[in-house]
């Protein structure tokens, strides 16, 4: 799982896992048309959009909430969107250790992922 | 959990892999002959049964609580009698969007296995 | 919810006092104008819509899917929405059953709260 | 609810509270005679009773798990369960710990109204 | 419990309540000297210190993280030093939705109970 | 029984990734210097020390909260931990139970995991 990343697909298997599932069903969850389904998946975009507070503290609030609420994939996708968005690794760690302090020891398991999957990403950060 | 699906695996890899460790564990704990483990397993078979409410009605109760909770393998049984009881696609969706709207976004990830389970069961249906 | 509460105060001040201040705190949550918030508030009443699946049988996956969490509030509010559908005592039972296999021991003193709300509403049914 | 507390009030008036209260509703669920409820009450007992590990021990297990759970009926219950049981001050404290770490800060309040419980049931344990 | 508040104790009722509980009840939680319980206190406060974010940041990290796991007396927590930290109420109302979106309509309870808290602080917040 | 890993794979593949994983992610977690996560693992080590409660009813204790909250990782490193503690299969089984019937039918696919990794530790604790 570690030293991947061979020549092409750069980003890592794992994270290229979930963006190839995430993307396939997403577009048959909202093929079937169900209305509020298709309005909530369009509200969860529009609730991290730039407002009060911009697009980067609204990732870090995403990622918090995912951790706690201990859903890998979710933070996988807030880690993504936060490594777009130029968060840096001692900032992250920062969010991550308020998670760990209101979740518990609980959360531990979820750290350690989310840690492997950032080394994913940082790669593609310091490309951009 | 390995030396399972015979013949042609119609009904997809997931779906075996899950029934086939479901019952080897199962097997396994209720030989221990634990009273309170047993008596629990045999309860949660009585919940489902036809009484007031339909069984179609109760699995689709069990499926919106197992979403709610994300529990993926709950989830995935209660497709599996879901299918067997002839429940539609509609209503499945609309059972799915309670648990979205009751549950948020956290729940999406598991909507995403939920449909793609779903599409295995599908053509278990049509045959029946 | 204001326009009842009529001479003796027959329905419960537990009841009434849940009607009141979610009234007043939805008026002021929404007239911020908050647009994620409005939206969800408009979606989550639409999920409950009739559709391929009938008012009373959302109304009991709305109500099993908050005992599983455990909000007490949500579940007053899905009993306030069974009474008023016309849900019967026994299928009532039976859906809380469920909740309580899937959610376990945790969840009984909710379900105690639940049928003391439960016995409050019924007067109100026999009304109508 | 109500009509309880009689002549002093030694044990504190929210311990009383939730005695009178859990018995009052336990009776009516009881007896509406829903087979798979009153068979989960029942097991419910059965699993703390004297088995391989002691029913101090299990009552620190069930404790453990109805603070991480977050449930303060449940933790009171088992508070009292263990004053009967003969619990020692720091034994109690460090099950509290693990609950603590295991599920964060979120567990404070819980902890705060545990042990707001605690000093109501420790004179009861000195006079027992 | 709107209207209130009269005379001196400016602040609100249930707010003071609150925070007198939660102090008395600190105090008698660290005189214990259980060195887990010590020190994750201590390490709790750790968390929210100014660092690569600052404090505001991490305030509102720990309020959505209370928020979606449904702990009143955490947010509340968090709404106290929001204020003291001059949080806008837009900034608030942003964070919240992010809440409600991860967490979904069973959070809503606690929005409604997080905004009556908000009001009581606000005047605090234009003295200060 | 930590720096196992013979010629031979007998104790099962899924609980030597679980093991290296870990290290790797706690090693580059730990190597971040962040105070606050750094000093919350120590703590968690701290919190199944031997004081009024021995370790191995302190482990109990950490895997019964670890199967309620539903978190694999957690009860597998608490199973390990047992399974060097001694802690005899008909303890492990109530224990177990207890986790089930607080936590509900959801907690079972966590159960027969549980029991799965059991089956690899036995033959472990059989030559210690």
């Amino acid at each position: 799982m570690s030293d991947t990343t061979s020549g092409d697909h750069t980003h890592g298997s794992a994270l290229e896992e979930f963006r190839t599932f995430r993307e396939r069903m997403n577009a048959e969850i909202l093929g079937e048309n169900n209305l509020v389904i298709n309005r909530f998946f369009a509200l969860d975009g529009r609730a991290y959009e730039a407002g009060a507070l911009d697009v980067k503290t609204k990732e870090l609030l995403g990622l918090v909430a995912s951790l706690v609420l201990r859903c890998d994939d979710c933070v996988t996708y807030h880690l993504v969107r936060c490594a777009e968005e130029g968060v840096a690794r001692d900032a992250l760690f920062e969010t991550l250790s308020i998670g760990l302090i209101v979740g518990g020891s609980i959360v531990i398991p979820h750290l350690r992922r989310a840690i492997d999957r950032w080394s994913e990403l940082e790669p593609v950060r310091a490309d951009s």
